[in-house]
């Protein structure tokens, strides 16, 4: 067995069986039956060594997170995640680190039930490309252009985690052992809300994941919907660890930190109190932070109501 | 307008836009809605600079074959291409280099009507992902696994022409300009054999696309098959080119060199004059160069009778 077909092994022995594969892991392609009164959704996003993860890092949460970021993507369109493929290069091949990596990748494909049916290896700088695809009643998918004046801007989970996690990871803030700790599983196993986006998907007007960070991708909402908006910097929510620090690192983390995969969504009023209801009963957070308005872009204010400028607003690769 | 804003405007402006995609580029994910009675074919390949192409690659030449190499995937399978998307990560931004790669890219795509729908682009060594997604009639998909004892094997186009390009840029083997042209061309510029695929969809019991050389792909098929196979060396087709050096540089990169991008088909017996037929009306080439066995393992044969054994048999990125 060459060392090619060993990687192909640990791949091709995945925890999950869907029976609409037709034809899996192993042909030129795979082969799927999406079912009849059904849209196909389909996403792919690639993490590059030394961009979107340190060289070191634990290939368990690596193999987690690539999953996590593309389901991400499904859970903002509202879509049930089925199938997804895997590219993988790599300087070399080293077993242990491979199924580490294929143990973090395969325990969150068994939560949702998305199966492996195809990939590539080769050999390269380390990176990661994954497409996922999922499912969505026809005519059902969320979008980001669906935003109108009135709406109610509301995001699950809390912000900014993943952006404090890798500020302390850096060294340019410090925190006790315990919130390090909680802040870096924010930053390295962030949770697709792929039950959120589903629940919410016949209430919400509008949803996007937030990658980029809350400014930013709401900022694509807004373009995409004609509208503006207004958020209440008090309003976002932040959790305990980021909290406990919030006079010393200040909003902008939680504004405009990236990596977050959590939901943005615009609820219109008349369906504020079934989002509030299926938020509670599906025990998920969803908190209200602005409203959609008639201007262009995103406006802050501050618990005085004063307007607030943060000092940076996304991320940008090549900026 | 920032670079990464630049790049995706690039590649937002392709020339296809099919009825069947509800949601394009610009939202979290892509939204498509396969026809009734149909099967959704994914596939998903990727090129890295310095494995798969050379640093100084024509990038024109690079979007076509990015493309190809998942289109001939599709083909193998009988599938009609439809969509598909491209992660791209780029060292820096050079708009003249993105704006030819696109060119390439879409020049091919215009060709068999396949609507980019998503992608990602990020900073990072070059590489380029595409996943391709077709469509076949439902159960219709060819399979590696239907060879049977008796089916003639058959190959499109000519093989071996593009490691003999590979040896001629390497320096290892010289031929006079036409032929380097006529060479390279194969190299660069890979025609996926989408027509022939769809054609012999109802009468080939199996089909691979020869990526990695004939005895490589072939063996892919006898062992998902349970058989075996008998090539005769001297009736594989070659170039004008190739045969016009073949006294110099041998058979084997026509049996084991890779990126050819044929397909191998196998026919049975009773459908084999259909096949030629179909081959004519649709005017490709298909030769048949051997048979399907009981044994196990791909023998070859001189044109003398003898057992042949060709110094390698495949390429490996981790051998």
């Amino acid at each position: 067995m060459t060392e090619f077909e060993l990687i192909r092994q640990y791949f091709a022995s995945q925890p999950i069986a869907r029976n609409d594969v037709r034809v899996g892991i192993g042909d030129d392609a795979a082969v799927i039956d999406p079912p009849a009164g059904t849209e196909t959704v389909v996403t792919t996003d690639v993490l590059v060594a030394g961009v979107h993860f340190f060289e070191d890092v634990d290939p368990a949460d690596l193999g987690h997170k690539s999953l996590a970021v593309n389901l991400s993507d499904l859970a903002a369109m509202g879509a049930e995640p089925a199938w997804f493929l895997l590219d993988i290069t790599l300087p070399g091949v080293d077993p242990s680190w491979i199924e580490r990596f294929a143990r973090g990748l395969f325990d969150l494909a068994q939560i949702h039930r998305v199966q492996l049916i195809g990939g590539d290896t080769a050999r390269g700088p380390l990176s990661v490309t994954i497409t996922a695809i999922g499912l969505v009643p026809r005519g059902a998918a969320l979008r980001r252009s669906g935003a109108r004046i009135g709406d109610s801007i509301c995001v699950t989970g809390t912000l900014g985690d993943a952006a404090l996690a890798l500020a302390v990871r850096r060294g340019e803030v410090q925190v006790e052992a315990a919130a390090r700790s909680a802040l870096a599983q924010r930053l390295n196993r962030p949770t697709p809300r792929i039950e959120a986006g589903k629940a919410l998907r016949d209430v919400a007007s509008s949803a996007i994941d937030i990658s980029d960070g809350l400014l930013a991708d709401l900022g694509h909402v807004v373009t995409a919907s004609g509208v503006g908006a207004r958020l209440r910097r008090d309003s976002v929510p932040l959790s305990d660890a980021y909290r406990a620090h919030l006079a010393q690192v200040g909003w902008d983390r939680a504004l405009a930190g990236g990596d977050d995969y959590e939901l943005c969504l615009t609820i219109p009023r008349s369906r504020a109190d079934d989002a509030r209801a299926i938020a509670e009963r599906m025990n998920f957070s969803l908190t209200p932070v602005g409203e959609i308005t008639a201007g262009g872009g995103v406006e802050i204010y501050d618990a005085e109501g004063r307007l607030y400028r943060p000092t940076r607003r996304g991320y940008d690769h090549f900026a």
